[in-house]
């Protein structure tokens, strides 16, 4: 089941299902998670989508697809390449994003975002896809200028709005092994790979994450991104489109 | 004042203010900040005295004092050198830290903490004070094994209680100009500087950071390590001594 987080003509948060083929979004419960005492069903134009998790963190994966990593000029690692993005980085689908100014290049990246479901640490891979609530997309929005001079990709990667992320959550059985990850901008494909291409498998990156750190239900481990990252200009209109999951959909403004 | 948040004998998580002099802390509002019924006052002994703040983020700065710089063998840096910890390395005074197992070398750190008050972005130097609610200790553990490995410090400087902090927050007026900044394990002193060295200043990172991002009340910026760190032992007693805040003590433990 495809499910959502969203507000309510009310103002409320809430969470439910979304069917596509009926196009509904339907309220699994009521504002605040308490027992809702109707159906209560929506059009997805009726309500704000929200990004389907809150995160205290976000792990991003570098260079986990081969292509990737080579238009990088990067060798293959030997261990993924992580980096953190903080709880301000997260935007919402159909949400207009505004860049940092004054930059030369600022870069989409699909990814494959994966969303935790259970607090944990040291997790064996075999035991990995039981702490796993879901999958979304992801666009790890990237600020080269400041990346290329910096030890750690601080005012890189983790500026307020770099990580859009949604629309939907899907169950990791609902997105199949070889699932198609595209980008578009402005309905021109830029970046088009598979899942099939990842260097570290999910419970690969679920396994190293744990030996150092807690993961908290909601947190997002995003994946890596194929070959074909490039610039966003002023009004771009960006669409990361996930086999089994959905289409992402995100615009831009620089001040 | 210096304030305080703990545990009550009740196991509720309150804030009040600590009177060294007095040795009393004493409870400014109820349980969840409900008005308080009474007068609680506890002497410290009677409380689990928790982190002095509960960030959504910590963000780090690297070798901004020029003795650390010169221990490192690093360039004095032209901006500051940022790293993100995120809420899972959050440990409390008297904590026993559990340190990663299998490292050469894990390392002390002590840091100036500077917690924000209000949310805020793109803030100026001259208005940087008006957004941070006090100063407290930091100690910024470092597992060095990763982190001459990685290009992110995420293994090295983000996982599980990696930033022991508290006891207090003091307002920033109680704090010196030139307050001393020392560190001891099991006793001897193995730190001792002040933040008169600081290459950046308190307003300096505030409106270099929120440039990028915006800060959260209760984040936390790390301001750096003087010269002198060093490595931790299984057992070895750590305090951090800042002039106008008090002494954050901590142990730890290597499984």
């Amino acid at each position: 089941m495809h499910r959502v987080r969203f507000r309510d003509p009310n103002g409320d948060v809430r969470t439910g299902s979304w069917d596509a083929a009926e196009n509904r979004i339907t309220a699994s419960a009521g504002p605040g998670g308490r027992l809702s005492v109707s159906d209560d069903s929506y059009t997805p134009a009726e309500v704000d989508v929200l990004a389907p998790t809150d995160p205290s963190k976000i792990v991003c994966v570098g260079l986990n697809y081969r292509g990737h990593a080579e238009e990088q000029d990067k060798e293959i690692p030997d261990r993924p390449l992580l980096f953190l993005k903080g709880p301000n980085t997260v935007a919402s689908h159909n949400q207009t994003v505004e860049l940092l100014p004054d930059k030369e290049r600022i870069d989409y990246e699909a990814e494959l975002g994966v969303v935790i479901d259970t607090q944990c640490r040291n997790v064996a891979e075999a035991d990995a896809m039981d702490v796993v609530r879901g999958f979304t997309c992801v666009d790890d929005i990237s600020n080269r200028d400041d990346q290329r001079a910096e030890q750690n990709w601080v005012r890189g990667k983790a500026f307020d709005d770099a990580a859009p992320m949604g629309p939907l959550l899907a169950s990791p059985d609902e997105v199949p092994d070889d699932a198609t990850i595209e980008l578009r901008v402005n309905g021109e494909r830029r970046q088009h790979s598979s899942r099939e291409e990842f260097i570290f498998s999910i419970p690969e990156l679920v396994a190293e994450i744990t030996t150092y750190m807690t993961l908290e239900p909601g947190d997002v481990i995003s994946t890596g991104t194929p070959a074909g990252v490039g610039p966003l200009a002023d009004g771009d209109q960006v669409a990361i489109e996930i086999e089994g999951i959905g289409t992402l959909s995100h615009s831009v403004t620089i001040p």
